[in-house]
Formats: C-alpha cells, sequence, structure tokens
C-alpha cells in the first residue's frame, strides 16, 4: 500500500458542497488501504480578500502580522474538511503548520522551507489517521507564523511528501494537467503525460498555472513524482517525474510564451572592464529581475547592450538606465514594450541538433523577425513583436510535431 | 507606570474603523508609559458564522475541529490590531493562544486553564511592546488548539492578568457597567462604581451580560481588579473587586430576574431513605441542571418535593418525573413553566438582618405571591408567577433603596 499525498487548490475548497467532494476522493483513496495525508489551500479568493483587508490597513503592512491573517485561510479550510471527513466517520485530524513542524526561515510572506520534522504526521499515520495539513503556512524558529508566497501550498505538499518519502504527490487542481501550449491561444494543444521537472521549470508560463515552480525544485531534489490533475475528473493528469523515469523524450514537450516583458538597449557602451556592474548592480538592487542580456561588440571599443525586465518594471528601470548611460558616456538608451518571448522546451533537445534552426525557419518563414536569442540545454527562447505572439506559438507548436492531430 | 490588561470584545473590534478606535485607545494607555497587554476577540458575529459554517457539515460537528476554525476568528482581529498598531508606528506583536502559552486542559469548546507560561508575553513587554493575544484560544499539553466557551476572551484576559500580575484588567464592552437592575425593566436602575466579585458571581443574569461569570472566579482568586466599561466612550464604568478592597458596602447591590425557569412537583412522595437520589440521578445524567430544590414534609411519612429546571429542558425533566412517580409511588406530578426567579444580591447583607423579611414585605404589598425561596450568604431568591416579574424587579429595587432618584 502506498503513501500517498494530495493537495488540493482553492477552486477545489471553494465551499462546503466542494469539500464534500474532496473528502468523498480521499476516503476512496483510503479505502483502498493507502495511507493518505492531505495538504489544503484557503478557499478561493479568500487570501486576495485577507490581502485586501490588511490593505486598507496600510499600504505596507507589517509582514508577520500578514502572514498571521492569511494563514487563516488554510486553518478554516484545513478544519472543515477535517470535520468533514469525521463526519463520514473517517478518523481525520487536522494539522497547523506549526504543529505539522514545518519550519521555515523568517522571511515573512516568501519564506523557504528548511526542514519538516514529521514526526506528528508520522505518528497519526500509523494510527490510520488520514492527516490534513494546513498549506502555505510554517513557523520560523521563533514560533513566528510564517507563509511560503503565492502557490505555497505546492510547495508545502511536495516538501511533506519529500519528508515523509511518499510514493507520490498528486496536486489536484482546477486545470487537468500541464498542456504543449497555452490552450487558449493554440486549439491543437494537448495534455502531456508526462514532463520532466527541468521542462516543467523552464515553462514557467505554461507550468506556473498548474504547479508553483519553486515546488518543483523541491521535487526535483528528493525525486517526487508528482502527479497533476483536476479534482473535477477522475481522469489522469500529467506526471512530473525524473527524465530518466521512463517517460517518452519528446524532443520538443512544450511552447510557451511571456508577454509580460520589455527590453531596454544602451547603444554604444565604452567597452572596458566593469561596465556591466555599472549597468545591473543598480537594477538588481532596485530588486527588477533582469530576463536575458545581450551584448554585441562594435568596431571602436563601444559595444550595444540590450536586456529584458518584467513590464512593470520597465518605467523604473529605463529612467536608471538613462541616467547610468550619461555617467558612463553612451550614446543613446532606448526601450520598447511590445515585445514577447516564444520559447520551445524539451529533454530531448539535449541529443538531437536542429532544434534551434527549425524554430528560427519557422518564425522565418512567417516573416517574423527575432530580436533576442537565448537558449540553455533544454530550451532556447526568442524575443519578437507582441502582436506575433500568438502566430509564433501556434506556428512552432505544429513544426515540432505537437499538434493533437499532427 | 501601570501593567494594564485591556480585553476588547466582539463589538469593539467588528469591522476595521472600531480596530483603528481601538488602537488608539491602546496607544493612549501606552503614551502614558504603561505597559499594555490586548486582548481581543473575534469580529462580532463571526463565531457565529463559523458554528453555523460547522453545522452544515454535521450537527455534532467535531469538537477538535470546530476549535481549530473558531480560533480564526481571534487570530484574524489580533492580526489586524498589530497591523494597525505598528502602521500608527507603535510596536505591537500578535500572538496566539498557543503562542502566549496558555495551557488548557483537552475539553475541546469549554477547556479550563491550567497555567499561562507568559515568558514570551513577559519578553515583549520588556522590549516596550504592546502584545496583542488572541483571546478565547489555548492550547492543550499535546499542542491542540483548545477554546475556553462562550464569553472566553474575558477568562482570557483576567488568567492572563493574573499571570502576569497586572495592576488592573480592562474589559472594553458595549455596555458602561454593572447596572443595579436591567434597565429595560427597571427605568430606575444605575450603574454600579463597585461590586465585589461574591456579588458579581450572584447576579449571572445581570453580571453575564457583560462579564464570563468564570472569569469573575480567576479575578477573585488572583484578586485581580476587573474594570468593566464601554469602549465607545471614556466614562469610568464598574470595578470589580474584592469586597474588603474599601467599596461602598451597600447592604444590596443589585436585583436580578431570572424567566428561564420552569417547576416540577412530585406530591406525596414515601418519605423514605434513597428517595431523593432516585429523583434526581436521572436528572443528573440527563445533564439537565437543578437550580432550587424544596420539600416539605406532610404527615404520614410523605413528602411534596419541588424543584426548578431550565425551561429548555422541562418537557424532557417532567416526563422522567412522570415515569419516577410511577415507580416510587408518589401521588401526582405537576409542572409550570410560567415562573421566574427574582434576586436580590450584597455583601451588605451579611451584617444586616431583616433583609429577607424587607423582601418578602415588599412583593406581599403587590400581592405577589412568593411560590419558593432559597437563600445564599449574599442572595435572596423568591420564585414567584413569571407575569409579575418586571414590577417585582421595580418593587425591590425601590424598597433597598436602589432607585436613581431615591
Amino acid at each position: 500500500m502506498a503513501l500517498i499525498v494530495q493537495k488540493y487548490g482553492g477552486t477545489s475548497v471553494a465551499n462546503l458542497d466542494r469539500i464534500q467532494n474532496v473528502a468523498k476522493r480521499i476516503a476512496k483513496t483510503y479505502d483502498k488501504g493507502h495511507a493518505v495525508v492531505v495538504i489544503l489551500s484557503a478557499m478561493a479568493g479568500i487570501t486576495d480578500n485577507l490581502i485586501d483587508m490588511a490593505g486598507n490597513i496600510s499600504q505596507t503592512p507589517d509582514k508577520r502580522e500578514l502572514d498571521v491573517l492569511l494563514a487563516t485561510g488554510e486553518q478554516t479550510t484545513s478544519a472543515l474538511l477535517a470535520m468533514t471527513l469525521k463526519s463520514m466517520n473517517y478518523p481525520a485530524q487536522s494539522l497547523l503548520g506549526h504543529q505539522a513542524e514545518v519550519l521555515t526561515d523568517q522571511c515573512h510572506g516568501n519564506a523557504r522551507i528548511l526542514d519538516i520534522r514529521a514526526e506528528r504526521i508520522q505518528e497519526l499515520l500509523q494510527d490510520r489517521h488520514i492527516v490534513v495539513v494546513a498549506g502555505f503556512q510554517g513557523c520560523d524558529p521563533n514560533g513566528n507564523i510564517t507563509t511560503l508566497g503565492r502557490g505555497g501550498s505546492d510547495t508545502s505538499a511536495v516538501a511533506i511528501a519529500a519528508a515523509l518519502k511518499a510514493d507520490v504527490c498528486e496536486i489536484y487542481t482546477d486545470v487537468d494537467g500541464v498542456y504543449t501550449a497555452d490552450p487558449n491561444i493554440c486549439p491543437q494543444a494537448r495534455k502531456l503525460d508526462a514532463v520532466s521537472y527541468d521542462e516543467m521549470l523552464n515553462m514557467a508560463s505554461l507550468g506556473a498555472k498548474v504547479l508553483q515552480i519553486r515546488s518543483v525544485g523541491f521535487a526535483k531534489k528528493y525525486n517526487i513524482p508528482v502527479h497533476v490533475r483536476s479534482s473535477f475528473s477522475e481522469e489522469e493528469g500529467t506526471m512530473v517525474v525524473d527524465e530518466n523515469s521512463g517517460m517518452e523524450r519528446l524532443v520538443v514537450s512544450g511552447v510557451t510564451h511571456d508577454k509580460n516583458q520589455a527590453r531596454i538597449t544602451l547603444k554604444k557602451v565604452p567597452d572596458i572592464p566593469g561596465i556591466a556592474a555599472e549597468i545591473f548592480t543598480p537594477v538588481a538592487n532596485a530588486g527588477i529581475v533582469v530576463d536575458m542580456i545581450i551584448q554585441n561588440t562594435r568596431a571602436e571599443g563601444q559595444t550595444d547592450l540590450t536586456f529584458t525586465v518584467p513590464r512593470a518594471d520597465f518605467k523604473q528601470a529605463l529612467e536608471m538606465q538613462t541616467a547610468i548611460a550619461k555617467k558612463i558616456q553612451a550614446e543613446d538608451v532606448f526601450g520598447d514594450e511590445k515585445i514577447a518571448k516564444v520559447s520551445v522546451i524539451g529533454v530531448g533537445m539535449k541529443d538531437h541538433s536542429g532544434v534551434a534552426s527549425k524554430m528560427f525557419n519557422a518564425l522565418a518563414k512567417e516573416s517574423i523577425n527575432i530580436m533576442m536569442i537565448s537558449t540553455s540545454e533544454i530550451r532556447i527562447s526568442c524575443v519578437i513583436e507582441e502582436k506575433y505572439t500568438e502566430l509564433a506559438v501556434r506556428v512552432l507548436h505544429s513544426a515540432f510535431g505537437l499538434d493533437k492531430n499532427g
């Protein structure tokens, strides 16, 4: 018999009826003889409501107290689910973050899990209890409540699965798996049966809708198979597993896009040591995450430098660079918000040459100009004009043989 | 400078505006140099909403899980108040029951406080923090969340005041103190400046509206002065103190009434040993609380026996006694729901004779028939016909010189 960790998201526990459905699903797994640990999110919308309430008190509410407030959301659903299971005569018990001994650092609002001493969970499992753990929350070494950031319940689930050496961590959500592309813009997109941890990590824009990316790192580190599936159907979803676990290795598993991009170019930057630091240190200090950086050397000891930032930070970053350009005597600074990034991802790429040229050709055939290129072992990303995003995704999806009827 | 514990009830923290007002009041106390510990209830209505929600899952929701659910109410207000104080640049920190080390027994839903190791509160006070403690909740020796029953935040406050050896425990509520009678039926009722612990304990019907009676026992045991006052005005309320603390000793401090009464009489009960046990054991086993018991010996080895029960339990108790009467061969059983209990209470009674006869005379003058009488050291209670309740309260209030303009 297996040890199964099940995590249910906010839409799955949005009201008492849905909690009842979740309870039935858990009971079914338990009745098969499995040991079951359940991790819950807050009811859909509740966390946002609480954040809004805090926002009415202060634009920058105290982070420690905000965590105390937010933690009530998962506390509520955990109590209600345990109560429901008990009313169905199943032995169940809820545990809060500190009771499940989810030890984190002190970074309120975005804490990292340091350790899970799951002794109490183990004891309850030995007594054949169903253990219901409030997700998203932990406590720091001083016993203060912390939360793990947006989607943190996924990380709770995978980390608890790792601590318990669970056989599988099932993530129940309102989508039925990971798709080869966003079905909203690519009707030919299909659900993947399996995807590797690394592909998932590179699929931020597709994957983040179904799974907090940080949880994937945990799953990879401890080699926990994660099953992403819908809580509204019985169908199998997508397994996120080690790439050597016998899964079919597609050359390209998915095509992702990201419109949350903006680009800044510094023209004719003096090409001297230390100049990159001068350009990027202030940006990093402002907490702005730079994604791609491209440098083209010109003649005469000068270089052009282009980088991308999240669109929300574009204005601030551009102002910074305008000041910096003056200081370092670059010729000009300009920016562009109307860009997007499209990527193809696949562990199979490692063994296949020609993926990049196939991508470039497919885009060229539609006269889509490539502005920037970056690559990793299992991903190739191109920055293009924003207006071509949907077209580019469909073209690439088809070119790499991902279409449903392809 | 004093150490002051302030408790704010549900109506005082019913929304963000009121929480802001509470924060201002706390800040004022803090600015005078006092050390301040605040105990909070849940927002008015929230606890009932949560109980209703649990009631939709099961008619008998699991008590452990119900406590986990209910505890979110005080957690929410504590976080919001601490956040508000921080936004006003006051050093504040919230503590939940287990963080404040409120140790209770395992009686979920009505737990008793065993111990408060207030180390963390002490440390925070030494750093000149305002400590905001979630009322109503504690944890048992295994770290499970418990709650202290209806009005339990009062008990939290007094118990924490006792643990900290506070100078005073201020209970902020929506009434401005303890009255000599219910102002709704006795317009001449006035607010008492002071009342003794024992009087308060005997004033259930008057006192319970402003203070959980169990908290008074705590206050008496540890001799903590309790100041019951309104959170909506600056006026002094009522001090609940030791009777030897120099307070003016009125012969009678208050007149209370209780319509939640019903009476059952067994006629011509064989007067033999063990008969009372046979009558009352089943009632006790059914969880019905018997208040007054009166036995009149008749001739011929028979006795009449009358007792009162809460009106909600009347039907059940009457059915029981009908069966018992047959078994023990009592002649008849009859009951009466249309009764009420009026009481006069006062520590001064101990040293004054004639209080009882004054009470009986006052009622006789209005032709109010007394059905049953019971007395304690500082209280005399009479059961009368329900329809005379309001008249009796006003007559007694006047007879004992309690009237405002008297």
